[in-house]
């Protein structure tokens, strides 16, 4: 498994754990949707700035975001 | 301080801790000098693939790379 998808499964789990859809996440975060989806598919090599936009959507730190991953 | 500040002086202390030269490092993460100092400076915006490779320099998770970020 590549890094990205190992990123999109982990932003996917969150969500799921956070009990937030992809639409309200992204809205959140000011994202757009399409884009966190194929985050989410791995498909994407994420920039430390969007990375860190992901960590606040959830209130966590970027060492909880990539805690076990 | 910006998230690429904060990452930048992250990387710059790990670096030291792990007496490595810029030179070494990128050299051994196969990354351009000049782009390694740039991250360190806290200039670039870098990816999630990047990021993962200076871990690998270091030869630690990402989750510690983060750590107290």
């Amino acid at each position: 498994m590549t890094i990205k998808e190992k990123f999109g499964n982990r932003v996917k789990e969150l969500r799921q754990t956070h009990n937030l859809s992809q639409e309200k996440l992204a809205l959140q975060i000011d994202m757009d949707r399409t884009y966190l989806a194929s985050i989410e598919s791995g498909k994407r090599n994420v920039s430390l700035e969007n990375i860190s936009k992901i960590a606040n959507g959830f209130s966590i730190s970027l060492e909880e975001l990539f805690k076990d991953m």
